[in-house]
Parts: C-alpha cells; structure tokens; sequence
C-alpha cells in the first residue's frame, strides 16, 4: 500500500534514518573527553605548576577519543550529500 | 493503507526521525561536562588558590567535550532546513 | 503491497539503516580512550618527569580501545560501498 513512494524515495529516506544514528557515536567522546577534562582540572589543582604539561596531555588524548565521533560525522555527511547507495539502484 | 504517501513525505518524514536521532549524541557531551564540572568543583574546594588555573582547565575540557554534540546538532538542522536529500529525488 | 519500491531499494534502504548502526560502536572507544586521557593527564601532574612514559603508554592503550569503532566504520563503509548484500539478491 505504499504505491506512491518511489524505490529512491525509499533509500534516500533510509539514508536520513542511518545518517542520524550514525551522530549517536558522538556520546561516546562527550562522556570521555569530559572525563578527561575532570581528571586534568583536578591534577591541574594539585600541581598547578605542571599545567601545561597536564592540558597538553589531555588534550592529545581528548583528540583521540575524538576520532569515532568525526567516523559517526563523515558516514552521516556520506549518506546525506554523496549518496553513494543511490548509484547502486 | 499508506497509499495517501507521496516520495516526498517520505523522504521528509524519515528526515524528522534522522534529525530525531542525531541529537541523541547530546546525552554524551552532557554527561561528561557534567563529570568535568564535578571534579572541577571538588579540585576548588581543595585548593581555593588555584580557582582560576582549574576553572581554565575545565572549561577548555568541556569545549572540546561539547564538539560531538555540535555535530549532532549541525546535521540535525542540515536535515531541516538544508534537506540535501530532496534535491536527489 | 510495496508495489512501488524494489527490491534494490528496500535492501540498499536497509544497509543505509545498518550502517548508521554499525557506527554507534565508537561510544565505546570514544568514552574509554578519554577515561585514558584523563587518568594519563592526572599521572602526568603527578609525575611530569615521566612525561613521555605516561603519554607513551596512553596511545598504545588508545590504539587498542580504537579497534572496535574501526570494526563498526569498515562494517559501514562495505555496506554503503561495497554492498555484498546486492550480488546475492
């Protein structure tokens, strides 16, 4: 009964669902990067003459745990401007 | 009984959802801020004297805890307003 | 009753679906890897001298904690590029 939408219709829709769970890895590193930035604030409060080697360290790892995140982003970016599934139709 | 459903709903109905979805990611930037402001509060209490350097780390932690959330959001507001899918129907 | 959409379509909507899924496995990696940042960011105020040893370490325990959001962004991007599934319809 759904005779009026169209075989693209339908991908393209699929394609707006999966782009937005893709976003959803994004709560990981917003719960880790925050964790990190916990532990650095409180280290920086026990040897604030050691902060910039705290604040460097958090945030190199804070860029790591950052990648999943951009992995959710460039999928969801995929499925809403290249569409590569539209050319296998 | 859909047969009432044109492509286009559909394709701006799953795009609604995907929207719906994206903005999930905002659990984590949420809870892990929240951590960061936790342990932030708890170093000040320890050591008043270096309120400053702590409450510098902290917020420069949460920024980039924050950065998960924007994307859910961007792509949120591109499913929207931007609606790339549209154009491909 | 799915008269209009193929079944091209409904497969290749569903991989769109799967591999929004597939991505959600980077929460993990990205709440552990900054659970590693921020006790490394803590050793490192605690010790700055070992510096090198502490964000050492850190990256090699990243790296691990990175492999299952790969998994899920290879799973992703098969569905979305490769698509197997189409060869067996």
């Amino acid at each position: 009964m759904l005779q009026g939408i169209s075989s693209e219709a339908f991908v393209l829709g699929c394609s707006a669902i999966g782009a937005g769970l893709a976003l959803i890895a994004g709560i990981g590193p917003g719960i880790g990067q925050g964790i990190a930035a916990g532990y650095g604030a409180q280290a920086v409060g026990r040897q604030p003459e050691a902060k910039g080697d705290i604040i460097q360290t958090m945030l190199l790892g804070q860029a790591v745990a950052e990648t999943t995140g951009i992995y959710g982003l460039v999928i969801g970016i995929i499925l809403l401007f290249v569409r590569p599934l539209m050319g296998a139709l």
